[in-house]
C-alpha cells in the first residue's frame, strides 16, 4: 500500500477494508480534514466493528465517526451500543454488499454475511447513524461536521455571482429537505443600494457577475445577520490565483496586452483580495455562529487557497455542499432526539 | 468573466446560463474533454433552444448535445425535434427549476416559465433524451459518450487490487441496472495461475493487493475477451507517480532511505511501466470494442498522468464511473429503440 500521511483531526474511522479506509486518509488530506483514530478491523476474528464503536464513543477525542461495513454478527449490540452514542457524537456509515453482486464480492473478501439491506437500513435509523450512499460522501459529509458548526435550523441564505447556480442550488436545498426562505423587504432594500439596479431581489441573492470583493463580503454579512437563515452558501466566492493559473496564462496575457511582471503583480493583488475576502468569511463564521460554505466551483487552486489562506474548507459542488448540509441538518434532529 | 479556453471535441452545448455553461467548458478542459460548439441562449428574446437542438442535430461534427434549460415554451417543438434527434445522437439535459425555491429564482434569472416538472421529465423521457440530476453528472456523462465505444450490453467485468473497493462497485453496478455476471469455470482456471492462491475466485477480480503491471495487463486481457462482458472497470491502476507527490515524498525518502537521486529514477521507471500499462489499456479498447475505464480512486496525479500518456480518461471514483456507464447503457437502448 501506498504511504499515507493523514492530517490530524477529529475523525475516527473503522473499516472492514484496509484499502477503503486507506484511500479516505488520503481523500481526507486533499480535502483538508484529519483523522484522530483508525482502525482496519479485517474479517474481525477476535474484535469486532461493535468493540470500536463503543471504544471510539468514550474516547474524547474522536468527535466524529466513519464506519465502512460489510457485515456485522446478526445477534450483534450495534443497534443499542450505536443508539447511546449518536446523541453524542454523529456516526457515518457506509455499508458494502448491498446487491448480490456486492454481497457474493464481500462473503470472498471479509468473509462477512452481509444479511439483508433491509435490516441493517432500519437499524441504522434507529440507531440515528448518518447512512452515506457514496464512497464521495463518507469524506464530504465528515468534513462539514468536521469544520463547521452545526446549524441551528434548515434555512439557507444562497449568495452567487451567477444566476444558474443560484437556481441549481436552490433546487438542490428543497431537494435536501433545507429551505430557501423569501428576502425580506428591509434587507432587499439594503441590498439595493450596492447591487446593481437588475439585480435578482430575492434569495438567492444574484450579484449578476459582479466580482468586487467589498459587495460580496457586505452581502455575506447581510446573509448571516438575517434571523430566517441558519447556514449561508456562498457561490465561486474564490477567483484568486485560480484565474491565472498556467493554461490560462498566456491567453490572459494576450488579452490585457500585459508582461509577465505587470501580471505576477495583478496576481499578487488578488491573492491578497482572495485573503482578506476568505478571513472576513471565516471571521463572520465565528462571529455569528452560522456555517458559511464556499463553493468554488470546480477550480482546484481556490479550493487548495481556502485552506492555505485560513482554514476555510470548501466544496467544488454545490450538490456536494447542499447534500454535506443536509447530513448536518439530519444529525442535529438525531441529536436533540427530534 | 474569467477568460475560458475550451479543448477541442464533439459536445456542443447550448445553455440558459452563461456562468453555468462557462464552468462546464472549464470543467471539461480539467477532464480532457472538449467541445465543438457552445451556445449561451440567454433569455431567449428571438432564437430559442429548440432552434439550436436543430441545428446542433443537423451539424455533424457536434456528435454529443449537452443543454441547461431552465424553461421553454409550452407550445415549444422541443418534444419531436428531441425525439428525432436522439436515435442519431446522445442529448443530455440539466433542467434548472425544479422546486418551488429553484422556479423562483428562474424567474428573475432568465425570466423562464420553470413550468411543472412531471411535464418536463415525460418530454424528456419520450423524446429519449438522458436527464442528469447534478452538474457533475453533465460532464461525467458526455464525458463516457465523447471518450468511449457505447457498450454493446450491460455486462460488467471489475478488476480491482483491493477487496472493498470490488465491493463498492459490485453494489453501484447492480443499483444502476448493471449486471456483475459470475466467471466461469475456465476462465477462473486461467486466472489460477498469475494470482495469489489466495485470490477472490470470482467478478470482481480481487488481485488482493497486487501491484506489479504484468498480471495486472493480462487480467485486463482476460476480462476484457470474456464474451459475458461489455465493459471493464479497473480500479486503483493508476500509481505511478501520484504515489510518490511532494506531500509523501518526504516519508517515502525517509521509509525507503532513499537518496533524492535513487527516488528519482524509481520514479522514472514507475511512470514508464504506467505508461505501458495505460497504452496497453487504450489498445486493447481499440481492439476488443469495449470500454475500459480507468477508475484511479482519486488522485489527480493518476488522472492527469491518464490523459498525458495515452488519452484514456478516468474517474476519481467508482460510482461516478458506474452511473457515466450507466447513461451509456441507457443511450445505446435509446438508440436502437429498445
Amino acid at each position: 500500500m501506498p504511504p499515507v500521511e493523514p492530517l490530524h483531526g477529529p475523525i475516527s474511522m473503522f473499516s472492514q477494508s484496509g484499502n477503503v479506509s486507506t484511500q479516505i486518509l488520503l481523500w481526507g488530506r486533499d480535502e483538508g480534514v484529519g483523522f484522530e483514530k483508525f482502525v482496519n478491523s479485517g474479517n474481525e476474528g477476535d474484535l469486532t466493528s461493535e468493540d470500536y464503536l463503543r471504544y471510539f464513543a468514550r474516547d474524547k477525542a474522536s468527535r466524529i465517526i466513519l464506519a465502512y461495513i460489510e457485515g456485522v454478527d446478526p445477534g450483534s449490540a450495534l443497534l443499542p451500543i450505536a443508539k447511546e452514542i449518536t446523541r453524542k457524537k454523529p456516526v457515518i456509515v457506509f455499508k458494502g454488499g448491498r446487491t448480490n453482486a456486492g454481497r457474493g464480492a464481500a462473503s470472498s473478501h471479509s468473509g462477512a454475511m452481509a444479511g439483508s439491506l433491509r435490516i441493517y437500513r432500519s437499524v441504522f435509523r434507529q440507531a440515528g447513524m448518518i447512512e452515506v450512499y457514496s464512497t464521495q460522501e463518507m469524506i464530504d459529509y465528515a468534513k462539514a461536521l468536521a469544520a463547521y458548526p452545526i446549524p441551528h435550523g434548515n434555512g439557507v441564505g444562497i449568495l452567487t455571482r451567477g444566476g444558474g447556480w443560484g437556481v441549481i442550488t436552490a433546487d438542490c436545498c428543497e431537494e435536501n429537505g433545507l429551505a430557501v426562505p423569501s428576502l425580506p423587504e428591509n434587507l432587499s432594500k439594503r441590498l439595493d443600494q450596492i447591487l446593481p439596479r437588475y439585480w435578482s431581489r430575492g434569495n438567492p441573492v444574484d450579484m449578476v457577475a459582479g466580482i468586487y470583493p467589498e459587495p460580496f463580503m457586505t452581502c455575506l454579512e447581510i446573509l448571516a445577520n438575517w434571523e430566517d437563515i441558519d447556514v449561508v452558501i456562498a457561490l465561486g466566492g474564490g477567483a484568486g490565483r485560480g484565474m491565472l493559473n498556467s493554461s490560462r496564462r498566456k491567453k490572459v496575457l494576450e488579452l490585457l496586452r500585459a508582461t509577465e511582471e505587470s501580471l505576477f503583480k495583478m496576481e499578487e493583488a488578488m491573492v491578497e483580495r482572495q485573503k482578506e475576502v476568505l478571513s472576513f468569511a471565516r471571521q463572520l463564521m465565528e462571529e455569528c455562529g452560522k456555517p458559511i460554505i464556499s463553493v468554488t466551483l470546480g477550480s482546484t487552486d481556490s479550493r487548495r487557497d481556502n485552506m492555505e489562506f485560513c482554514q476555510l474548507l470548501s466544496y467544488p459542488t454545490p450538490e456536494r455542499a447542499v447534500k454535506a448540509l443536509a447530513a448536518m441538518w439530519n444529525y442535529k434532529r438525531i441529536r436533540d432526539g427530534l
